[in-house]
């Protein structure tokens, strides 16, 4: 038996029943003969309740201290959840961010992982403890301030921890069963996906699928530790997220065409009406986008018409950045030279996810043919080798996804959401 | 203009008018020209709220998780204090016990300060930062775990780092104007004390005086650090505890014969009854006592009774320390060999200190006059060099510490109990 690292979400430690119902679970982990390394994030609304203080005495409290702050919710549920589990009678230590060698950059409040030395995780698995780690925090590594991972920080600690220790497998426990082959709040018949590939999950954490975060499935996938998704109030088998197809019972679990649907309701487009379609004017577009630091997803430029020789250029970012955008390009606009700006928040994105895609030539029109039968108006297009998506009208987006996932035979055979086992595909 | 360490206390921080309201009063001091290190406690209730989490977890919490837990509290305050002098335009930094340096030994819940390393203090203050340290906790030697230094922790925080940087002063901010004559809560004509010696403070710490702890006291004066204990919700001076008396004006605040009177009901009395009157008996008794780790405060053996040859001991201790003071003795009755125990909660301390009593052969004299005067009846004696302290009916305790109050001429001039700046003596 191996090492294992588990990550409990804030939901699942959200009171001291919970706490104490995961001790339990980790027990029973240690039992069946593991090295248990756990990492935990703030209890319930623990963090939203810091920051409201935050916002309470700064109205922009500055980075350093935020994480400073931050911190302290893991640092109460990482303590008591250590209590909990020595209560049950096994040993266990409790360790921050820095103490377990979670070594960052310096960007406060969005921190990467550079290295992770896990000396005293080591050696307190080694005299037989059960380690708890601080998820969403590190050490600045020429400051040596605590720093925090920004959203998602505790599923990538776990991963990160899993591969410096070299563990067999990253267990992400949650509130849902797993990840799923749509939102199960919009496709009641979404089917709770065995295994996904790292490529495929990647994909659908970058369309708008909430379980796990880009950036960890990243990690995950440049060390190989598999992931398996799972709740922490049942005891079923969740998803597991590897390179390699595993196995159940003496099957082998096979690659789908289709991985599943996402949809993103949370982005807005921008269009830039009038761009001279002549070489660079698009890339001042996008610099001025670059240098106000705004990350944007899809990006389409229209044909121009012939007798203006203007063309418009659309781009769809997070909508809490879209003010920003209006803000830079209109500071740029008599360099940059266009008519008018035009922006939409109302707009949603469903993409289609699956390695199979590649090999299979009628997933693209099948796809257009179900958004088509579904009377859904398509308004920009994007595409790679594994992933095709389109932006709609936002209130489109809940009969598409549905659409799409029937199309592609992803629904359950029964009407339970949550389905173990499944072999239909 | 030199170094001030200041410290604010959790009710001076308790929610976030108190926080913006200490970081304007910080501000000041460093807008005066000094150098601020600011020993902060976490705010209000958080560390009872805590607490009661460990509890709902684990009856008996580990020490060293249980400090993990706490150290939160502290991170809460300093980062929203750092933030809120950082929004009035100056620089602030936090750092935690670990951070600035606070080693400690590994006795988890009340550790103590073995060595104070300031470095980063030092660098932020040359830098020009104010420096927001959290009080009450520390990083042990050994095993580099995080440590919390007990009851007062904060208050010895600060001044171990007042020693460590050779601040001029270390300001106690607190929720009084300074330090009494007496509780101002059972004498209403208690003077504010201008000035008191460090011994002195020390004997009104160990008789019951709340403001100041003795460990505290103790480390200020080993380094000779002067304390100035002030309210953080007025402007006025408090009062200064230090080896040499201040200079008020143009006049020195003279050493008074009696510095006040001090008032304790936390003790019980244990009288162990009929012990054989020869070597070794009481021995005996006081190993069982420090064996079972206890600290007792007064002790008294009666005259033997000739006839029987037996005699009667009685002790104090804290009553949170009565039932295993008394397990510890019906443990080892046979071995020692006494009669009976008795067990009396319901008794009350007055002390009254003073370094002029050395000189002043009346003193001792006077104190029982005025206790016979009130008719309150002594049940025990204990006195020291600069302190006479006697054990009453707990009832009695507030009739009696005013007769003496009075009796010493302490009383103020006025009704008001808080007078700034008295001349009278």
């Amino acid at each position: 038996m191996g090492l294992v690292v588990q990550k409990y979400g804030g939901s699942s430690v959200a009171d001291a029943e919970g706490i104490k119902r995961v001790a339990k679970r980790i027990v029973e982990a240690k039992k069946n003969g593991h090295q248990v390394v756990v990492v935990v994030s703030a209890m319930g609304d623990t963090t939203d309740e810091l920051i409201d203080l935050a916002e309470q005495v700064s109205p922009m409290p500055a980075g350093r201290e935020f994480d400073m702050l931050l911190t302290a919710g893991e640092r109460i549920s990482m303590a008591l959840l250590a209590m909990a589990i020595k209560n049950l009678g096994h040993e266990a230590q409790s360790f921050t961010g820095s103490q377990a060698g979670v070594i960052t950059d310096s960007v406060h409040n969005k921190a990467r992982i550079i290295d992770v030395t896990p000396g005293r995780i080591r050696t307190a698995l080694d005299e037989g403890n059960i380690a708890i780690v601080a998820g969403f925090q590190g050490v600045s590594q020429d400051k040596k301030d605590i720093t925090t991972l920004g959203r998602g920080g505790s599923d990538t600690t776990a991963v990160a921890l899993a591969a410096a220790l070299d563990a067999e497998v990253c267990e992400i426990y949650t509130d849902v069963d797993g990840v799923f082959t749509a939102d199960p709040r919009v496709v009641k018949k979404a089917r709770k996906i065995d295994w996904i590939s790292f490529e495929d999950m990647l994909e659908l954490a970058a369309s708008g699928s909430k379980v796990l975060l880009h950036r960890c499935v990243e990690y995950a996938r440049r060390y190989n530790i598999p992931i398996h998704v799972r709740s922490s109030f049942s005891g079923l088998q969740g998803t597991w997220v590897s390179s390699e197809p595993i196995e159940q019972g003496d099957q082998q679990v096979e690659q789908a065409i289709i991985s599943g649907v996402a949809h993103d309701t949370s982005e807005a487009k921008v269009t830039v009406v009038g761009v001279p379609d002549k070489p660079g004017e698009a890339a001042g577009i996008f610099r001025a986008i670059a240098d106000a630091e705004l990350n944007i997803d899809m990006i389409v430029q229209n044909v121009s018409a012939a007798a203006t020789g203007l063309t418009d250029i659309s781009f769809t970012l997070p909508k809490t950045d879209g003010r920003k955008a209006i803000d830079a390009l209109e500071k740029a606009k008599s360099t940059i030279g266009f008519d008018s700006l035009r922006y939409d928040d109302q707009i949603g994105k469903i993409s289609l996810v699956g390695a199979g895609m590649k090999t299979n030539p009628g997933v693209t029109a099948g796809f257009f043919e179900a958004l088509s039968n579904a009377g859904v108006n398509i308004e920009l297009i994007s595409t790679s080798e594994i992933r095709i998506s389109v932006v709609t009208r936002a209130d489109d987006v809940p009969e598409a996804v549905r659409a799409v996932h029937t199309a592609f035979g992803l629904d359950s055979d029964s009407d339970e959401a949550v389905v173990y086992g499944g072999t239909g595909r």
